[in-house]
């Protein structure tokens, strides 16, 4: 059996009855019941995920899947293919968006290329380097099935790795300019939704490209048809390497029982992917930020998820992602730290 | 000239040249331009605040102005009126939401004692008590003018000492029993809306809580016909002295020019209080979170702001506040430790 099979067969359910526990413990902290709102519900989850009444998410890292995109030849783009480089550089440099929300948030980085077009040779970037960009969509597959899983197989391992050197919890992050148009593609597939209803403007195309950018999607699909019941055909016909590793993030994290933050489009594209997969996967995960890229609303639908963060934020990199960390972590310093009314030896019913 | 008089006349605007320089800063960032959303206003307003391009906003404090309101007698809160004291203690042992929610930020958390009913003695509790509890509304003033006065100098006062001693920001959060049917009342008062628009159900209190609280908060405003256009005297007659003390946290913040976080309902009254008095304040106010307690989404509107946060919270304390702290530091760091493209030696054009 290959690591994606096992790894889908080998995720289980919460942990209910620590889950009851925690609420237990929760309502009687000395607030209001429910005044803490998704405070509660996520303290709940990750004594679920952890099994742990107190659990711990102290040991930040985001996993950055870099790649780029074949479909870029077709002109959907604001911004020329070879940003996608420059932005992993600048990620390992530490002046990318997301090198500084990771230090301010506590939290490793690490990059790993799955796909950019160029060589890298950058220290600090993990070279896993699949295939040199993939292929245009709109003419054919974007990549083989075989390529497909072994980007999500990467993006599991690369949790597999993580876990063993002590991480508690993770986001997932990408860059790969071109990335919103495949991402869109994903989803227009697996949901049954027209190009028109997931395309949106990306890093900043105008009218006549956001139009463009919808016809290719259309063509891609066309030319491909993907069979949406099977999660790696459609990721490979009309996806991603970034898309693919990022699925792998999420049920590596799901897997290994630890608590993972979803960012913002491409990365819930990638959540969504990983629990058509495998629904079970919903419950380790973590919405962020509502990104600015339209469609991204819908796939939180999709995934019965409300964002925390309202930040009109579209820069993707992981970016929402490490500015939600603190709140997982507040979370679990809640139900850790505050005290009980019994704890503090009052009498909780004169107070409800 | 009293000290408030002097606040109010000291507040200037914000350093428009300053802020010219910072978009352009943010605009050059290797970012697609306004990716980063609010973080990107957020990052051009502290450099208006501070006068500085690379404003720092790491020195952080939550002041919790701590007083009980008289208006309990009347039956409007869900809790007895000693929880706002055992409260303030927990707030102080390290226990209560605040203390957990400022610890994980790396703030420091100060607790004033405005008028809390019974004598606190806990150390570690500033005490600035200026009445034991404020008189219920419902049968007269809630204070006299000079009462009212001299809580919101005591906020002005506390954020010059912050601010001496090296804060650069600061969260007003709040505890008092009976809070938000005293911030009800003088939303109502100052925004000619009425009772029903304005009034939510606190803590937790049931339909017929709710309807007698609506008649208590229209009591007292029929009883005590505050002037909608004297600020100070709808707070000293229908307000609390945290209300106060937290409209003096707003001046004083302004006047020191440093940024400063509205937390819940509460809180936001008290901003709404400190804007109609000088209405320059807004401009160093930054929201948090949209609380579960309704009106509140009615304050941040008529302040023109966009919470953040949506965690469906309404513990008050500034616990909102605390967890907004890493996003208003996310908008420093952007700008501070992100590059632009010319820094990079990248020529933007090609990239716009």
């Amino acid at each position: 059996m290959n690591l994606l099979q096992k790894t889908l067969e080998g995720i289980k359910p919460l942990d209910n009855e620590r889950m009851i526990e925690a609420r237990n413990r929760v309502n009687n902290l000395t607030k209001p019941v429910g005044s803490l709102g998704k405070l509660e519900d996520i303290a709940v989850r990750l004594s679920g995920i952890t099994g742990n009444l107190y659990p711990e998410v102290d040991k930040k890292m985001v996993i950055v899947m870099a790649a780029d995109n074949g479909v870029c030849d077709a002109n959907v783009a604001a911004y020329p293919q070879e940003v996608s480089a420059i932005i992993a550089r600048c990620m390992v440099l530490g002046i990318a968006g997301i090198s500084v929300f990771s230090k301010l948030a506590g939290a490793q980085l690490k990059v790993i290329d799955l796909g950019i077009k160029e060589e890298l040779c950058c220290e600090g970037i993990e070279n896993k380097k699949i295939m040199k960009g993939t292929n245009n969509m709109t003419r054919g597959p974007a990549m083989t099935r075989e390529q497909a899983i072994q980007a999500v197989e990467t993006g599991i391992k690369s949790v597999f790795e993580a876990v063993e050197s002590g991480i508690n919890i993770i986001a997932a992050g990408e860059v790969g300019i071109g990335n919103t148009t495949t991402s869109s593609a994903v989803l227009a597939v697996l949901e049954d939704l027209t190009p028109e209803e997931v395309t949106g403007r990306g890093a900043g195309l105008d009218d006549e490209g956001l139009r463009h950018k919808v016809e290719m999607i259309r063509l891609a699909i066309d030319v491909n048809k993907p069979d949406k019941k099977d999660v790696i055909d459609v990721i490979s016909k009309v996806g991603g390497l970034d898309i693919a590793g990022m699925a792998g993030i999420f049920l590596g994290a799901a897997y290994k029982r630890v608590p993972v933050i979803i960012d913002g489009f491409i990365s819930s594209v990638a959540a969504l992917a990983a629990v058509r997969m495998a629904s079970l996967a919903t419950d380790f995960m973590f919405p962020s930020h509502i990104s600015a890229e339209a469609a991204c609303g819908i796939v939180l639908d999709r995934l019965g998820m409300e964002p925390y963060l309202h930040m009109n934020m579209r820069l993707g990199e992981g970016s929402g992602a490490a500015l939600a960390f603190q709140l997982i972590e507040a979370a679990g310093a809640m139900i850790r730290e505050m005290k009980t009314f019994e704890e503090m030896g009052i009498q909780k019913q004169e107070y409800n």
